[in-house]
């Protein structure tokens, strides 16, 4: 077993792999396996009982939003009952941020790995405050989902139809060297994001107080592009997944109650451990005590390379998620001991132009005692909330550990 | 004579200052003495016998934009027998990248310092390429000048009708934070300009092709805000300009044949020397002996504290500009040995948030010998090129040396 060369075939294909943002469309349209009474929600597979607040917050509100249930109770007792199925977004190809919730009538973003042919999706952002991914599912919420369901979703798909798409590696690799790192902090790539977007839109929304809005709503949203980003991430790590021999990790995804990795050479398998608190920054009127362990498949940046592992050329996040300018240059450096390769399309102007450290191998973790870094939002323990914060979090190592010695067993070393 | 407590005034006027983009109008109809003989220029006074090539084709550009002349020949022969006038821009309350040029009937940005109530103004950015201001006046440069004065400008200028404007001083703060430095590189600045916009051109452009077509333009133009930044910075600096005993520099600018300053306690006065050749990268097909001598206004930024001075925050901008991120890190640390302040509102992350270095010191420049540093784009020398590289440069000393000399005269020390 040559875990070297395996390595480097899992890596290299993560990062040739060029995703394209080609369209938007219904998720029972797109996702393999999706169906009326399948709930896709961040993270490893959990059943309803051990889901945190948020998690299940986002549940009750997608239920509400598919008239699959009147009421939060009514929805709570569907899914108590099992009338409704629970399923990673990962096993379907998917990702979603913070909770994930993604059911069969929302629109996603389509996402073409146009080198290795796969694809990979995601929902729309609905912005900050209160909304689904954190939790909140009131008449507000769910207002704002159908609008973008409606007419922000619809309209962008328009928009791309007949184009050759959004090349989302070049849209990140700039982003980079416009100081965000991909993760909690796309600003830039928001931008960019709507700067390739308008022209169309113009062209193919009739309306222009319907236009003013949906112009309105995505320049606003600073997070926007971060869903666009995650889908990208996902055809790039699903790229390197399963390849015979790799101790590189594909997927790290955290439900609010497990955190779960999966690893190139062990496809198929989960390994979970009990989620960390993210520690951060709060808004006003919220603390530590108010958080939820940390949540979402939005670690699919650090498993690409971004995020958190690019820190260093962000450094204005810190007034986001804590920390000096100084912590987020070494969160970066540090990362580069646990991974394999440097990032041939993602560079850091402030470290030389210097590509992000891009392919966490789980045997360098191990032996180092160097978990992954990871920036994220930080969502209420209870349902119906929200988000309450932004910081950093880092998996259990224990995960990795547990890899390592399945990765032995599968290989018989 | 208090000098340092004059340099603080004139050093805070300008941090105080709060410039607006409120409008966009013909320049006849808003810039003080503007007359339809009369053509606006960058940098210090200068007569056309001693005029460089890209500023004589700028002005050939306008004479035949404003139907003064039908041909080159004719409109050379008309700015040599003295029919038309020049003027520097800054005498105006204006300014104007490169050549600068701006003529009577051309569309100029209306920035309003709400602080202390005084406005500058700035001509439309016609992106990269083939372009006025750096000397082209091919027709295919005028047919854009003309769709940008009849189809851009009125319709920026009614976007922004109606509305509170665009708070130029939070959006430069913004790009900061995003890698941009506000002279060369104002890629974030142009998204975030373009986000301002966008909602408000898509309510009053009827016609939805032309409506792409300005979002396209716009969204393109990756040097698209300079204009009004320029405007912006150029309030900032006159809201400083003015005050008995200051040495602070309130003016730099180029025409092309010289290099010019004025000092804020030396009101009226230019400081004029034959202006430097900028060092840097070109375009293909083009090398160092192409290069015309420092040209444009484009220095009020950093006059105002961004630009070269801001360089640490935008690494990436050693792609364009020539040299490494140390490089661009120790521009930034050098001026703050010539400057006054440390800027309160435009803060670098990089250097944990330190305020810019803002308000060069004429005293300090002749005692430590050490120049501001300018990022600067490069023209050909000749007229009807156009742009062929960018780079960095630095004003004379000796400016600086006759400014201290005149104030030590005018004050009597």
């Amino acid at each position: 077993m040559d875990i070297e060369k395996a390595n480097e075939t899992a890596v290299s294909r993560m990062m040739d792999a060029r995703p394209v943002l080609t369209g938007v469309a219904a998720a029972r349209e797109v996702i393999p396996g999706m169906r009326p009474d399948l709930i896709l929600h961040a993270g490893p597979p959990i059943e309803w009982a051990r889901m945190s607040g948020p998690l299940r917050g986002a549940i009750i509100g997608a239920l509400l939003f598919e008239g699959l249930a009147k009421s939060e109770a009514e929805a709570a007792a569907l899914a108590e009952r099992g009338a409704v199925q629970f399923e990673p977004c990962h096993e379907h190809n998917a990702v979603g941020p913070m909770a994930g919730v993604t059911s069969a009538s929302m629109q996603v973003y389509v996402v073409e790995n146009v080198t290795h042919g796969n694809r990979a999706f995601c929902n729309l952002n609905e912005g900050y405050g209160k909304v689904l991914r954190y939790g909140a599912y009131s008449d507000e919420v769910l207002k704002k989902l159908r609008w973008m369901n409606d007419v922000l979703g619809p309209a962008i798909g328009a928009a791309l139809a007949g184009t050759n798409g959004i090349d989302l590696r070049a849209l990140i690799a700039e982003a980079l060297h416009m100081a965000d790192e991909g993760h909690n902090r796309n600003k830039a790539a928001s931008l960019i994001f709507l700067k390739q977007l308008a022209p169309g839109l113009a062209r193919v929304v009739q309306d222009q107080a319907t236009l003013a809005d949906i112009l309105q709503f995505l320049g606003d949203n600073a997070i926007g592009a971060l869903n666009p980003v995650m889908a990208a991430c996902k055809a790039m790590a699903d790229a390197g997944y399963g390849i015979e021999g790799s101790t590189i990790v594909s997927t790290m995804a955290r439900n609010g109650t497990d955190f779960g990795i999966r690893v190139s050479g062990l496809p198929g398998r989960w390994f979970t451990a009990p989620a960390e608190v993210p520690v951060g920054l709060f808004f006003s009127g919220f603390s530590q005590a108010d958080a939820n362990p940390d949540i979402g498949d939005s670690a699919i940046t650090e498993t690409a390379g971004i995020g958190g592992f690019a820190m260093a050329g962000a450094p204005a996040i810190v007034t986001f998620v804590g920390g000096t300018p100084r912590d987020a240059l070494n969160a970066t450096l540090e990362m580069y001991e646990i991974t394999a390769a440097e990032h041939k399309h993602f560079t850091l102007p402030v470290l030389d132009f210097r590509g992000t450290p891009t392919g966490i191998d789980i045997r360098k973790v191990v032996e180092l005692g160097i978990a992954p870094r990871i920036n994220t939002g930080i969502a209420h323990k209870n349902a119906g909330v929200g988000q309450v914060g932004a910081g950093l979090v880092r998996p259990p190592l224990a995960i990795f550990e547990a890899a390592v010695l399945a990765y032995a067993e599968r290989y018989e070393l």
